[in-house]
């Protein structure tokens, strides 16, 4: 079985603020580790897989640094999006570079960004999925929730697809991230997963799907598998691609198709949501503060403090974001870690754009 | 009636760290204005009395300093302590020095780290204080209290000297920092003042007293007189100076002494005591947060932030003092400023002395 894994790096959200910008965003910062989060995900793919037979999706201005920071990805495997068009367009351009080669070539598509505290678990669900997968099953990773989290989509699981098999489950249908009441009844219920954006299919299956539900992205991408190859590839790909409906693998196909497949796990996974999210990747002190670089806490609980080059000194402080990126310094309470999006806004409207 | 100003510029706080450092402590910051505070304590001496008829104690390392700020202060009258011994020796000190020119010249004694709203009305005050002192008082400013603050001594005060004259009280007695029920029963009564450490008298009466009280301090003074404008001075400051009791001009004199005045006042006194009274002596925003340098925030309330350089984002903060001094950063609630000399300790017990 070949495995391809595709990395979905994309992304370009504020939250990491000051950490991040628009130069660097979240996928390039070291933050569950001494490493991007991006090598990280590669870092956790062998044996199962190899970074030789990766895809990378991204956009042209943050292909130089994953070449930089994924030295083995192949040149033909950086796969630069003209527009960035959601995860649907995303991983349906891989799997046209995948089928060139192998139509039934299994892609394991993994965000870029996100944290697995157990790798070899990881490892060990992906592998049943990928078993999965080769039966023509699209599978799903689903995450055993730890709290009831209005901030994910949720994966209702149905019947065991076989009970003697390895654990995996019938898909009922994928919800959208719920209310806070709704989540505590997943939680409760014991049948909702979350979605970790998780998916593992042959190319010809997701091609497929594509082909079922979303008729325009299909009909660019068969254009652009064409081109495949040719001289016309990146004029195509220029022409085909940004007019393609920017939507979500989720709510484009995973919602809509049936036949889905999920393998619940427990591998430690945190979407990195925010800053108020690090004390779940990485060590904390004794009175729960992350701390990095050259920072003394005094009386301070709960806070996460990232320095850099700077001395910091926090006194009496609790749950407390403290961020200082040379330039920029941001300081937010951590329940509000999710609004560095409207500093980053006050700050594009004062043109202080250099820090952006 | 020829009045001299000494400015009492040998603090060395840790307070305003990480703005204040060993070699720059509070009085040299531009805390209130854009001038540091000593500069702004000469600058509303005018026309009361004159830079070039002041003198300043302070510590050999930070004369060079004094010197640049107050190019207008004869080198004679830069009074350097070998040693810091507190202020009743450093107020000696300065007396000895008004009466080898003229015994009976009128000191008026002012720290160099505070802040006057008012100045016409501090020198209005210290005006009816100079005229009481040329009649041999010893004469204090008192601040009428606009809250039971337990950092203050108080004054308390008793009949009116002159009730046709201007007003100014007989001092019944100093009292120490109050306890928190004891300074609500002063608010209360209207008998209290704050003592603010400003006093006016004649250099002989003050030697007076000193002799009286402090006959170990006197016996110095004696022996540094007597050397003034010799090649023996800075030697005998030398020897004389470091042995003197380190004792306040409060509890070595005030307390004890007899026959002192006190004209009351409502000048905007305030000691500046932490990043907390910013807000006291800087304009602040309509949420009530002081803001100095490049810095957005957004949902803050109450909050100081001071910043050098770097752009500096808050969000959803209440009563929190971030500053920002280039290589070093604070940030603690308003309530803890005080606290700040915990974070200086541990810096200085891990040997990071280049921000201290």
């Amino acid at each position: 079985m070949s495995l391809h894994p595709v990395i979905l790096a994309g992304g370009s959200g504020t939250r990491f603020w000051p950490l991040s910008r628009r130069s660097r965003p979240k996928q390039f910062l070291p933050l569950a580790s001494d490493r991007p989060l991006l090598v990280d995900t590669f870092a956790r793919l062998p044996p199962l897989a190899r970074a030789q037979d990766s895809y990378v999706v991204c956009g042209e201005s943050h292909a130089p640094e994953v070449r930089r920071l994924v030295p083995s990805l192949p040149l033909a495997h950086l796969l630069i999006e003209p527009a960035a068009r959601n995860t649907a367009p995303a991983i349906g351009l891989a799997a046209v570079h995948v089928a060139h080669d192998d139509p039934q070539g299994v892609l394991v598509v993994l965000p870029s960004d996100h944290h697995i505290g157990d790798a070899a678990g990881f490892r060990a669900a992906l592998e049943t999925a990928a078993s999965l997968a080769q039966d023509g099953l699209v599978v799903t990773l689903g995450v055993r929730p730890t709290r009831p989290d209005t901030g994910y989509g949720y994966i209702h699981l149905g019947e065991r697809i076989d009970p003697g098999g390895p654990v995996a489950h019938h898909v009922r249908r994928f919800v959208e991230k719920p209310d806070s009441e709704r989540a505590k009844a997943y939680l409760a219920s014991g049948e909702y997963l979350w979605n970790a954006g998780i998916f593992v299919m042959r190319a010809d299956v997701i091609l497929r799907e594509i082909a079922r539900h979303l008729p325009g992205l299909d009909a660019a991408l068969t254009r652009i598998a064409r081109a495949l190859a040719t001289p016309e590839y990146v004029a195509t790909l220029a022409t085909e691609y940004p007019g393609a409906e920017a939507i979500s693998i989720d709510f484009g196909v995973m919602e809509k198709a049936g036949g889905i497949a999920c393998v619940p796990g427990d591998f430690g996974w945190s979407d990195v949501g925010s800053f108020a999210a690090l004390p779940e990747v990485r060590p904390a002190d004794a009175q729960g503060n992350v701390v990095q670089g050259e920072a003394v806490l005094v009386d301070c609980g709960g806070c996460v403090v990232l320095s850099s080059g700077r001395t910091v000194a926090a006194v009496g402080l609790r749950d407390l974001v403290i961020v200082d990126a040379g330039d920029a310094l941001l300081v937010v309470p951590k329940d509000r870690a999710q609004d560095v999006r409207a500093a980053v806004d006050a700050l594009g409207r004062r043109g202080a754009t250099k820090v952006l």
